[in-house]
């Protein structure tokens, strides 16, 4: 037993249940129900996992040791060895990892992508464990870098859905990991209470806090504490580039605009911020820019935050991952006085309530697959059917936000052409946003202010201000032969021609590119 | 002056203002913002309306008197008038009125639907009055039934969007009803506060209120009062038949194995219900049922809740109207007593609020155009262009409620073919409630739980159980070859193709069914 998971250890029952992750092995059976802590890469478990997969590979029971596995949203790399030796058997609500997004497109797992504040609390409502005679998860594993002295949880860089996974696990086994420093102070945990009992989530601002600073656990339910001394690893970041750049000056120009038009206050309102490199270049514009005094409530941190913190127009940050890089997390340990001040990690049932999204009328800003001239917008599934990550959170933020942004390059690259994919399409051809939810679209090319349009007026402002010029006539073209289809049936409100509708889309799939010469082509 | 508009108008300096709706039409012009009060129908304004569409025929001014309107939801049969006579050049969020879709669906009105939670308060961001140098309505009319003694306004059967209008209104015209009694006390108000101040709404119950009964109104924006003496006029309820009587008994047995199963407790959790037959008949079917102690937590009141009183099987009710047919509204104040202690009308910001909807665990129920066979459903859009009312509050409902049901009969009559149109379609034609959404799709033929399930198994379950046995063969012959055209392309999550995906739709339009017969069909 190391001094230091001595010393992280301030329950002391518990280190009569230490065991080494090998000896966790028997606890697991094929088809069980299993919680991971752990959200966007960082904070899930790893030497339990990576064991079991050891166990896997060493006794060829690849396809007969396979788990229905939840997790807050994405684990780290171990899911993806899961992946790759069939051992998810079904999965929600959010992953990441070419081998489990390959196992879900195979159809070799059972995947379904659900709103990232919903997951859990629909988990405590016993819908996902119905089919179970005891109607709970079996064993819930969670990465903590601390145990209270009542033997709660302190997580490490996310909360996720790790208080509900553990209020309805059958057995909990804590990885405790003594590689990084122990986060405690950093978590705000709301546990959770079900309807009809449950109160208002009090929080009126980004920096209210619950204090409670750990996961109440159930000592009784404690199968084993394991030493772990493996490191996230995330991914360096996508650097920002001349596109991302050019909307994240074209969003600027618009918040500066709303700030003058009375709309917005001189800080802003919390802002909500997804992954990549839009994303940062959004971050790393703001922080350039004349706006002061701003607030983030959001469900991931990356490393361009801390630049955001560094130079002083950040005040507060919240979110229930702090999802950083190796040289990340050495900074934010450096510096922990000032961030551990400034920033706070919450469940994420709290990170994304739709109740917090609309009292402090958060910014939200997402970047989708597609964008349809109507403005639906399809977060999940290339082509309809083709499974990326999942919603996450971007349907509880866009449907519930102030401003409801979706920041998209114009087009992207195919196989054989440049532009080959417009990103502005006719027919979004998966819809997990709608209509009634955006207020923004934005491009490299520009952006397009949707608020109070009508259809048909949308469409206009969405090919004029953000499509490709490749594909300006193209969309102008659908649009103006749907509008002339509509008027004759007296279906002009939303005009479409539903046989050509994804003829875009078949374009490429046929041909390579979306540059569709003639609608009248069959496909 | 009628001697019950002196007593019902307690701010006496109002009596100074008093006018006819003929002396209000002059502070009408082209082109203004307005706002109306009323919701489903009911306590819209209704002889200023008359008399400025009287103006228009009087005077031949058809397509040059029009105007920007906004209602809660939807007006009365005044406002088909308007439409008759092209005087809504912009309307949202939702609507009723076959000359009001005419005029939508020719182009001749720029109509945008929005969620019923969210419209009045993007209204009093100034989003929808954006391109206006004051940035606020011109005019609002508001039906009151009585004037308190600070000039506040009591409304009359609906609260809707109007505490948002008033306080972004440069003027407001009141019309006095007083052919209906008083509804005074039967209301509950939240007046707005915008973000970043907007406090948590504090109801943890449906009976819970802040005790503000009236609407606060500045009086000097009150640029006069009108006596009115005509009623609302709603349509006979849609009667119960043998399909919404299957769909009822489907779900009732639901509820009774959710109660076994520990899910629900005995007296369920609020109730939303929408509007026509198939709500009726599931509120019929729950007042004959074993439940007792029932609630709901909804945005309008019918009829069949009068009766669902009386049989004591509820004990309280809450809505932003409550939309009864005249012999209800009689039925309704005869037993005020009993009716007004055991409901409350509220601000549609709060009846719609997914933040009380998730806290309370509502159950919400809607009546879709069409679902598809991954879950995604169509609430608005005929065939995906020509709209019908608008999303009203079913995205409000269905995304943030414990249990998202989706009803409706598995096929309706096409114009050549009694099971001409499939209500379960391989893909949604509009998309307003996405797969993320829906817990429960039940038809006259069964229910289909979908909760936990990945797309492919959703499909499958909502073809068994709720496509018409006419379209079951189609459904499951497009599902197995979309998977097999999914299986060669690695995109098996939710398997499309896409060039087949709205030809159930295109057989209709062309060949009067949906009942396609060959998948190879060009149209």
């Amino acid at each position: 037993m190391s001094a230091i998971l001595k010393q992280r250890v301030r329950y002391k029952p518990y280190l009569d249940k230490l065991k080494t992750a090998q000896e966790c092995i028997p606890y697991f059976k094929n088809g069980q129900y299993l919680g991971w802590s752990g959200f966007t890469g960082v904070g899930a478990p790893k030497v339990i996992p990576d064991a079991l997969a050891q166990h896997v590979e060493d006794n060829n029971l690849q396809g007969k040791f396979g788990f229905n596995l939840f997790v807050g949203a994405s684990a780290g790399p171990e899911e993806s060895r899961w992946a790759t030796h069939d051992m998810i058997l079904r999965r929600a609500p959010h992953q990441v990892g070419k081998p489990i997004a390959a196992a879900i497109n195979d159809g070799r797992t059972q995947f379904f992508d659900k709103h990232l504040s919903m997951f859990p609390q629909d988990l405590t409502y016993g819908y996902y464990t119905r089919d179970k005679e005891n109607d709970l998860l079996d064993i819930t594993i969670i990465e903590a870098t601390a145990i209270t002295d009542d033997g709660s949880i302190v997580p490490g860089p996310a909360v996720g859905g790790s208080p509900e996974m553990i209020s309805v696990s059958d057995k909990i086994i804590i990885e405790v990991n003594t590689r990084t420093p122990s986060f405690e102070g950093l978590h705000d945990i709301d546990m959770p209470i079900n309807p009809p009992n449950r109160p208002p989530l009090p929080y009126t601002s980004v920096d209210q806090k619950s204090g409670v600073t750990s996961i109440k656990v159930d000592p009784s339910r404690v199968l084993a504490i394991v030493e772990s001394t493996k490191a996230d690893v995330v991914p360096p970041n996508t650097p920002s580039d001349e596109m991302s750049k050019a909307i994240a000056n074209h969003l600027i120009e618009f918040f500066e605009d709303e700030v003058r038009a009375g709309r917005l206050p001189r800080n802003l309102h919390p802002l909500q911020s997804g992954i990549g490199n839009i994303a940062n270049a959004v971050i790393e514009g703001l922080a350039d820019s004349s706006f002061k005094n701003l607030t983030v409530w959001t469900e991931v941190l990356q490393d361009s935050f801390l630049d955001f913190f560094e130079n002083g127009a950040l005040d507060y940050a919240t979110a229930t991952s702090v999802r950083l890089t190796e040289a990340g997390f050495e900074k934010f340990f450096k510096n922990w006085d000032l961030f551990s001040k400034k920033l706070c990690l919450r469940s994420q049932v709290t990170s994304n309530a739709p109740e917090i999204i609309r009292r402090l009328g958060v910014i939200a800003m997402n970047t989708p697959v597609e964008v349809d001239i109507y403005a639906h917008a399809n977060s999940t599934n290339v082509s309809g059917s083709k499974m990326l990550h999942g919603i996450g959170g971007s349907g509880d933020f866009l449907r519930n936000a102030k401003l409801s942004i979706m920041h998209t390059p114009s087009a992207r690259p195919s196989k054989t052409d440049k532009t080959g994919i417009s990103c502005i399409v006719p027919f979004a051809s998966h819809v997990d946003q709608t209509e009634h939810d955006l207020d923004i679209v934005v491009t490299d090319q520009g952006l397009a202010d949707l608020r109070g349009l009508s259809p048909k007026e949308r469409a206009k402002v969405i090919i004029d201000k953000c499509a490709h010029p490749d594909y300006k006539p193209i969309l102008l073209d659908y649009l103006e032969r749907a509008e002339f289809y509509a008027k004759k049936r007296k279906t002009l409100h939303e005009p479409h021609i539903l046989k050509d509708a994804f003829k875009m889309h078949l374009n490429h799939e046929y041909h390579g590119t979306m540059k569709i010469d003639n609608w009248d082509k069959v496909f």
